[in-house]
C-alpha cells in the first residue's frame, strides 16, 4: 500500500514536474471584455483562448499592467477597483476598490509598488504589489493623468485641474514628491517616450504639446506644435486620442492630429512638425509595430471599422484592413510577427501576419476592448 | 479507499493549480558556467539560483536564445552542440551535436525556427524549434558570422572566408536564399539595431564598417568610419570586440575602438564620428542601461576587473565599479533596475541596483559567463 501510494503521489506529481506548458508564462495575455467586467486568459502561440476570469467590476476604459515575473496582472478599472489576477490559476488573488473613479496605473521597476491615476477623489494612490496593502496617498487636490512608471522607483503623472506634472520617487526609505513644472491647461493625456527619456503632454485647454526631458536634473516643460489641439472650427472630436497611442519610430514622434482624418510626424529631436498623411478617419490608436517601418491606426466612430497601416518614411498609407466592427484596440507580438485586434461589435479579435498582412486566426471574446501580452511586463511606461 | 485516494490526488495535484510562483517564467534567467559545461537557472525576483542543468558540452564562448513562451532555451555551444533546455523542469529537454564548431545562433520571430552558425564545416543549419530536426542546410562553402533573426521568418548572417552577408527568408513554402552584398574582407562579427532597421558588419581584413538597410527593397551594403579597425601600430588586440556588444542610445551607436582604450560615438543618421571617450581598457561589451542615458562597459584582459558607466549625452564615464576578477558579461533587468555581472575567477555573478549602484546581491556560480533573462524572449535581433 505505501509503495502503491509513492507510486501514485509520484505520478501525480508528475504532470506539473514535466512542465505543464501553460506554465511558461511568456506568450500569455489578456483580453479585456469591458460589457461583461471579464477577462478572457489567451495564449499567443496558440491562437487560443484558455479561460475567462469573471468578477471584475466596470472595465470600460480598463487598463492593465504585468508583474515582472508575468505571474500577477494588476487590472484598473472605471469604477476604482483594483484587482490582482493569478495568470497561472485563472483567478483573482485580490481585490480592492480603492477609489470612485480610476482611470489607469502603473508598476514599478522592480515590481513591488502599484500606483493607481485617480479622477474621484483624484490624486494617486500607491499599493503594495504583494499585498495590495497602501503605501502612499498623494490627493493633490486634482484629477491625475497620464500616470506612467520611470526608472529608479519613481513614477510621473500630470493633473486636469491645475495643468502640474508631478514625480513621486521611491528608491530612498521615505517617498519624495517634486513638481515637475506648470505644463498648460487641461493636460488630457501624457505618455513616455520608449526610452524613458521624455514626457509628452497633451493639453486640452489651450494649443500645443508640452514635454519634459526626464533625465534632466532640474528638468523644464518645453511647448512645442503650438497649433497642435482642439478648435471650434475644427471637425467635432468623437473621441479624444489616447497619448498611449503615439507611436515612437524612424526619430520621429507619430501623432492623431485632434478632431482631424490626419498624421502628424513630428522630429524628435527638433521638436518640428516634418509632415502629415491623410487617414481614413480620426485616429484614435497609433501603434509602432516592432522591427518594421510601420505604424497602425484604428479610428473614431462611425469610422471604427477600419485599420490604416502608415511607411514611416514615406508617410504614405501602404494598407487598408476591415477587420471588423468597432476596432478599439491593436496588439503586437513583441517581436512584430503578429497583430492582434478587437473588433468590440463582432466579439472577435481577429489575428494578422504583420508580414503577409493575411487573417491568420481569430477568437470569440464578449466585447473585446484592451489586448495585453505579458510581454508587456518588461517594457518601461507602459 | 477511492475517496481517500480521490483527496490524495487532489492534494497532490493542488500544489500546481495553486500556481508554484516558479511556474511563471518571466523573470528565470540562465547563467553559462562555461568550465563545467552546465547551466544555472536562476530567478532575478529572488536573487537566487534554482538549480543546475549539467551535460551541456562545451560552453566555452556560448549563447543561448529562448522560445516565445519562455518554456524553452536553445542553447549553442561551441562543440557544435544544440540543446533545448525546459526552464520549468530545468532538465534538458533534447541535445543534437550538429557541427564541429558553432558559434551563435537565433530564433524566428514566430518562435518556430532555430538557426545556428557554423565553424566548423561552416554555413548556417536551420531545424524545427519543437523537434530539432533539420529543415534547411545551408553550407556556402564559408564559416559564417553575425547570424541574427529578422521579423518575417528571416535569418541575416556574413560570411568570413567570402566577405559576403546573406539572408534566408521561411516565410513562404520554400526558403528564398537572397545575397545581400559584398560587405568587406573577413567580417569577424555583425549585429542588428533594436529596431531591425540597420545589419552592421565589423571587419577583419580591412578598414570600416559596413552597413547593410534591411527595410530597403533592394538592400545595398555601405561603409562608413572608414578608419575603424585593426592596425599594426595600435595596441595588440587582447580580444576582438563582440558586435552584439554594441549599444544604440540617444541616436547614436555606441562602438569599442578596435585596440584602443576608447570608445567611438556614432551618429545614427549621419554615420559620421561624433566623440570619442577614453576608458580604461579595450572594450568588449558595450551594454545601454535600459531607460536611462548610460552604456555600461567591460573590458579585456588583463584589465577586467572593472566596470564603467559612461553618460551618451556627454560621453563621459561617471561611475568605475570593480565587481571582481574577469568580468565577462552584464545583463541588465528588462526595465533597467538592475545588472547582473559574471565575475568569472572569483565564481560569483555580482547583482548592482543601477539607481544607487549599490551591491545588493551575489549568486555563487562556476566560472560564470554570459548571463540571459528569460525577457530576451521579447527582442528582435538577439
Amino acid at each position: 500500500m505505501k509503495a502503491f501510494l509513492a507510486a501514485l503521489l509520484l505520478a501525480t506529481a508528475a504532470p506539473a514536474l514535466a512542465g505543464d506548458p501553460c506554465c511558461a508564462t511568456g506568450d500569455l495575455g489578456l483580453v479585456v471584455e469591458r460589457a461583461t467586467g471579464s477577462l478572457l486568459v489567451i495564449d499567443r502561440s496558440d491562437h487560443a483562448a484558455l479561460g475567462r476570469i469573471e468578477g471584475l467590476g466596470d472595465l470600460s476604459h480598463a487598463s492593465l499592467t504585468y508583474g515582472p515575473d508575468e505571474h500577477f496582472a494588476y487590472v484598473f478599472g472605471r469604477d476604482g477597483g483594483l484587482t490582482k489576477v493569478d495568470m497561472l490559476t485563472r483567478t483573482i488573488a485580490k481585490r480592492i476598490v480603492q477609489a470612485g473613479n480610476s482611470i489607469g496605473g502603473a508598476i514599478s521597476d522592480d515590481g513591488k509598488l502599484i500606483a493607481v491615476s485617480n479622477y474621484e477623489p483624484g490624486g494617486v494612490k500607491v499599493f503594495d504589489a504583494d499585498t495590495l496593502d497602501p503605501v502612499a496617498d498623494i490627493p493633490l487636490n486634482a484629477k491625475t493623468i497620464g500616470l506612467v512608471d520611470v526608472p529608479g522607483r519613481r513614477f510621473v503623472w500630470s493633473t486636469w485641474d491645475t495643468g502640474e506634472a508631478w514625480m513621486a520617487d521611491f528608491s530612498g526609505p521615505e517617498m519624495v514628491l517634486t513638481k515637475l513644472g506648470d505644463v498648460g491647461k487641461n493636460p488630457f493625456d501624457a505618455v513616455l517616450t520608449d526610452d524613458a527619456h521624455t514626457y509628452l503632454i497633451g493639453l486640452f485647454g489651450e494649443k500645443g504639446v508640452t514635454a519634459i526631458d526626464l533625465w534632466d536634473e532640474d528638468p523644464e516643460p518645453v511647448r512645442f506644435l503650438k497649433d497642435y489641439g482642439k478648435t471650434e472650427d475644427d471637425l467635432p472630436v468623437y473621441k479624444m486620442p489616447h497619448l498611449q497611442g503615439w507611436a515612437f519610430t524612424e526619430g520621429q514622434y507619430v501623432l492623431p492630429a485632434v478632431g482631424q482624418h490626419e498624421l502628424l510626424w513630428v522630429d524628435r529631436t527638433s521638436l518640428e512638425e516634418v509632415g502629415r498623411t491623410p487617414m481614413h478617419g480620426q485616429p484614435v490608436f497609433i501603434i509602432a509595430q516592432p522591427g518594421s517601418p510601420y505604424v497602425w491606426v484604428n479610428f473614431a466612430t462611425p469610422l471604427n471599422d477600419t485599420v490604416q497601416v502608415v511607411d514611416s518614411r514615406s508617410h504614405e498609407v501602404v494598407k487598408t484592413l476591415t477587420p471588423g466592427a468597432a476596432v478599439l484596440h491593436m496588439e503586437f507580438a513583441p517581436r512584430g510577427a503578429e497583430v492582434w485586434i478587437s473588433a468590440r461589435d463582432d466579439n472577435r479579435v481577429m489575428i494578422y501576419d504583420t508580414h503577409s498582412l493575411k487573417l491568420t486566426g481569430e477568437i470569440a471574446a464578449e466585447s473585446p476592448s484592451g489586448i495585453f501580452f505579458t510581454a508587456r511586463a518588461h517594457r518601461t511606461g507602459l
